[in-house]
């Protein structure tokens, strides 16, 4: 286990802030935040010798008419490559802010502040910068680490249970490819009694150990990926329509049809398949499917891909998990019917 | 002297991107280029194998818009993260395709053939990527290396000689901060005589030895900026006109008017200031000013400056050169007069 050592723990935001821009020194700083981290996030800070960048929230606001607005306010704010931005928010934040910063002028200093359960323990990590881009997600975006994430429970506190369940997808996945006590030890607890603090740590170690190992995804990190190469296709499939499922909700469908096709490949055992099925359902409950034939071609995009064919990652255990695995399409069929049918 | 290694010299372009490709095995291939290199360059390759992205030519194309429309080719062409963009252009298409290809999915590889001397000496050296954003030069970006460039001086008999002059300044100016010997060179022999094979080296030499010393601009990579300050500020003033000039011919009018800053800053004498101005103007003769009040806004968004200061790059001999220096508003005037007087 490793936490990368951009990664703070505070109770108390502005402090650490301090510290940080005391370190780098900055000659313009500005906050990106939502309407949401607006109202409250930022009032944990003192805003009176920064700029502020407010845009709308939402995963449908990921794209690159948003970071020009992003990059039109860096520029009238007059910042220089000396400069730093603050990303306050949640995995759209930090994924978009990071990415304008790091192309702003060529790339200037960027702090992440995760508001958002999923932001703390997945997005923040690792470094993969970008937005969406007609329909495909991240599709545009460069990877690089943040100059510092500093986690603080008490965003926590301001979130919806819905966000904060959606970002515990993340955490199970953590559990199911990479540590089986872990995972265990989630089923023995239950909302809203996780100690959070305890679970970021434990979930950036884990992460953070396989983004170590390889940055930028040429092999290991992948196993990252579990649930998300059907998850994905189903997230980007509800991102064109007028539906709402929150990333974490569609990885729970991702990771049920996986976890299907982990045992139908013969990786895992049935009792294993069951005993996951059973427990994501217990969270989650069952959503809508889309028609496959509409999601096939989002899988397409997916940046796992060689050539035309789609690569997955999928369970070689509880704890265990292996990557560049092919499926043919009568089994997804099956794994959609499978999820389908589910009680 | 240090030529990077991603340079390769050749007199066959086809055989020497059928090695490359042999090292790097993509899944697929797509040649960017414009309608001049389409129709003067591309022929060189085979293109049984490969896409085909064209764009329109030009600096008033280099933004984001054009990106959009290269990054949905590469989508269209089913791109992965293993295929390979190949440049096969100028300044605009290496910059350009090379921000492209580092952005796309979190990017994938790129060889770059420049197909000018400008790109070959200057713009394809040293990984400096991106666009033009709201007429200010190169705003959005990225520091990347290409994974291959590839000089070959067939391409440049292909070139209007006043865009082979316009890539001569940069030439110049290699000589004029680094090596005074490669300048007095230059000044003995004149168009079309010169050995560009030779010139080509040495300028990617010298820009080669700074770059590795600084790549990303933290220090000395700025003495690269000697007549960018004053010359980007009236080439981004063209470039929102209706009126053409070309790169090399804003940095043949910034280095006359960095070199009387030079020597109002007591870094170099009369003599040596006379000279550089004399040369220049022999080659490039003069060229009509913007109004300065138009320009120094611009220059307000020059990369190397800090909070609101604007920072020169000035000569401190022939062959030598200083960075971070400041100049009062009142010196600029001053240069615009004196540029503007010159016979």
């Amino acid at each position: 286990m490793k936490t990368p050592d951009y990664i703070t723990f505070t109770d108390n935001p502005q402090n650490t802030l301090n510290e940080l821009l005391a370190t780098f020194q900055p000659d313009k700083v500005a906050f990106l935040v939502d309407e949401n981290t607006k109202a409250h996030c930022l009032p944990l800070f003192d805003q009176s010798e920064s700029e502020l960048i407010v845009i709308k929230s939402g995963e449908i606001h990921k794209n690159l008419d948003t970071c020009q607005y992003i990059w039109e306010q860096m520029t009238d704010f007059g910042f220089s490559r000396k400069s730093i931005l603050i990303n306050l928010g949640g995995g759209v934040i930090g994924d978009m802010g990071g990415f304008c910063a790091a192309t702003y002028k060529r790339g200037i200093r960027f702090i992440n502040f995760p508001t958002t359960l999923l932001a703390a323990v997945d997005a923040n990590i690792g470094g993969k910068l970008g937005v969406d881009f007609q329909g495909f997600k991240n599709h545009i975006g460069v990877f690089q680490d943040p100059d510092g994430v500093v986690v603080c429970d008490r965003f926590l506190q301001t979130l919806p249970e819905r966000e904060l369940r959606s970002g515990f997808a993340e955490v199970i996945k953590h559990g199911l490819i990479y540590d089986k006590n872990y995972y265990k030890g989630l089923k023995q607890s239950a909302f809203p009694n996780y100690d959070w603090n305890e679970i970021i740590k434990k979930s950036i170690g884990i992460k953070g150990a396989v983004v170590a190992e390889d940055p930028k995804e040429a092999g290991l990190r992948k196993i990252l990926n579990f649930g998300h190469t059907l998850g994905h296709g189903i997230e980007s499939w509800y991102l064109n329509s007028s539906k709402s499922l929150l990333h974490g909700e569609a990885i729970s469908i991702g990771m049920i049809m996986e976890g299907f096709l982990s045992l139908k490949s013969g990786l895992i055992n049935e009792s294993a398949q069951k005993d996951l099925t059973e427990y994501i359902l217990k969270v989650y409950g069952k959503y809508e499917l889309p028609p496959l034939d509409e999601v096939l071609p989002l899988m397409l995009q997916d940046k796992k891909n060689v050539g035309n064919q789609i690569s997955y990652s999928l369970l070689e255990g509880i704890g265990k998990c292996g990557f560049d695995q092919k499926i043919t399409t009568d089994w997804i069929e099956e794994a959609f019917d499978y999820y389908e049918n589910l009680k």
